[in-house]
């Protein structure tokens, strides 16, 4: 039975993956790594409950115990999923997040290096690598020239050129992704469609004065669907190129103004909105719309959940949260 | 009398940089920090003999000590030379490469953010993060578009791209070089200049068979010499623009094969020529030049000694160290 490590398990992402995989791939046994042990309450699988999964507690910042973790797992695959991915938070806590990017997978594939058993490597990068980018640029393909305009972007950059040189120099058998905006049940408020459903479930059951507060309003982000994204994943896994990056993206920009009318549609909630200047990033990328050409044609992939469903399904996580907790905090 | 912090002032370049600041900059009071005290045989100076020069062991890795000695110091400028800077080192050990580079330079400028005492910063970066450029890229400006193709070079790259972030982002004044090889007395024979002058000096004294072992013959760099490297360092000190980067170069490139020519003529030693396979790298970038043109436009600096006065001095470096040691071992 093939060995599949998954770093960043416990995360909203890893959630979804590993609800994926025990539906669709019985053949790999799994092996989870994450600083914390999983928790999720937006999938249906029980962790404690899986057999052929094995869960390990571990920071990817000590390489010692990653390099003990390698030799005696020896993984076939490893996805690396393990990342501090808000673009907000790398603003405040520059140092945290490119150690907690950059670092981390650095220490992994140079694991595997002095490893040496061939694994192959699912790099997770980010549309944020693209950076602030002209009208004429989109949508984005793999070879639009990037330009980080945020420490999370940078370290991301950072990350993927390290695969590329570890690709073709020391031959490593890694592809990359440049994943971009995820929505989806369980994907914290730190990150803005989650945060915008919360607010209207909050004000459907009268937690909140009905006004939407938002940071910049008229960006354009592409958003993929949680569950488009883990399947990329798996097709990555086994049939990218070794060396290539791949956009998954859905192909279609939304301004956040866009999302909260279609919000209000769906709702029958008409709520004002207020721009939390608090909330303005020292630098913000307009527009973000990937092409999904490559993955698409090359591997068949394709987004299967409309927007709408996905809106859907966000605000029936955080209605069914708010009718077990009252109001929940951050989270 | 304003204050200068130099990292890495032990190095080759930290030496040559001191003797600059103390013939020509008395009005500035220079506190080096380095792992190692300076022991320079390349300079006139003599660190113990010098006032108003403070050295300061310290592991840049090591952020609350960085924090306490910037807030104890509070620095006007910052020299950032501090760097593990071997492309052959780097893909031997790409995580102490990778950490020695990128993280050390974020832990001073993150320091820098939060201390807000308005320090300047100098960030050195080097030609490598160009990477593999096609002979039309020929020479390379600060506009070409980088392909960084070692760790060495992803390392610079994000360095770079983490100070323009900073520079844009948080505000800091930062500016930026991309310095192209050095050469000069004093640098080590891990560099190729200093190790195949080294090999001619062992060969006039009978030391070693005359052939010179080396590793690619035909790659072409950008030799700069080290006094006219710490000239532009002090130049854009003072005057560069903020979040500008500059490229330090001659402009002029070179074969290590023609470099050879050039040492027998001078030294009249008719040496043959090895190539190592084991210095070939994975990838090496075959054609490396850059352009000054800006520097020269805007600050006014150019390079000011020869070629051939260069090696002359690394060869009388050599030349002095054998007299002195007898045959020296790897340095």
């Amino acid at each position: 039975m093939k060995k599949l490590l998954i770093t960043g398990i416990s995360g909203f992402v890893g959630g979804h993956m590993v609800d994926f995989l025990t539906r669709n791939r019985q053949d790999l046994e799994i092996h989870g790594i994450s600083r914390s042990q999983p928790a999720w309450d937006f999938v249906p699988v029980r962790p404690e409950l899986l057999t052929n999964h094995y869960f390990h507690r571990a920071d990817l910042l000590e390489i010692p115990k990653i390099k003990k973790f390698l030799e005696c797992v020896q993984p076939d695959y490893i996805l690396h999923m393990a990342a501090q991915s808000s673009v907000a938070e790398s603003w405040k806590t520059p140092v945290f997040s490119f150690m907690n990017n950059t670092n981390i997978f650095l220490n992994i594939i140079d694991t595997v290096r002095l490893n040496d058993n061939g694994a192959r490597v699912l790099s997770i990068g980010s549309s944020e690598q693209y950076g602030v980018v002209s009208a004429q640029d989109l949508p984005l393909t793999e070879e639009t020239p990037q330009h980080p305009a945020n420490p999370y972007a940078v370290a991301r950059v950072a990350q993927e050129q390290l695969a590329t040189i570890y690709a073709n120099g020391y031959g490593l058998d890694i592809c990359c992704t440049r994943s971009f905006n995820h929505c989806g049940p369980g994907q914290t408020d730190r990150f803005v469609i989650s945060a915008i459903v919360k607010q209207f479930v909050q004000i459907a059951h009268g937690l909140q004065d009905p006004v939407i507060h938002i940071g910049n309003g008229s960006i354009v982000r592409d958003f993929v669907d949680v569950h488009d994204v883990v399947a990329a994943y798996d097709l990555l896994l086994s049939k990218g190129r070794r060396g290539e990056v791949y956009n998954v993206c859905s192909g279609t920009g939304r301004t956040i103004r866009e999302i909260i009318t279609l919000l209000s549609d769906m709702t029958g909630i008409d709520a004002g909105v207020h721009q939390e200047l608090a909330q303005i990033r020292p630098i913000d990328n307009p527009c973000i719309i990937g092409s999904s050409e490559k993955i698409r044609r090359e591997l068949g992939w394709k987004p299967s959940v409309s927007f709408d469903q996905s809106l859907r399904s966000v605000y029936e996580y955080w209605d069914h949260r708010i009718r077990q907790e009252g109001a929940p905090g951050n989270n």
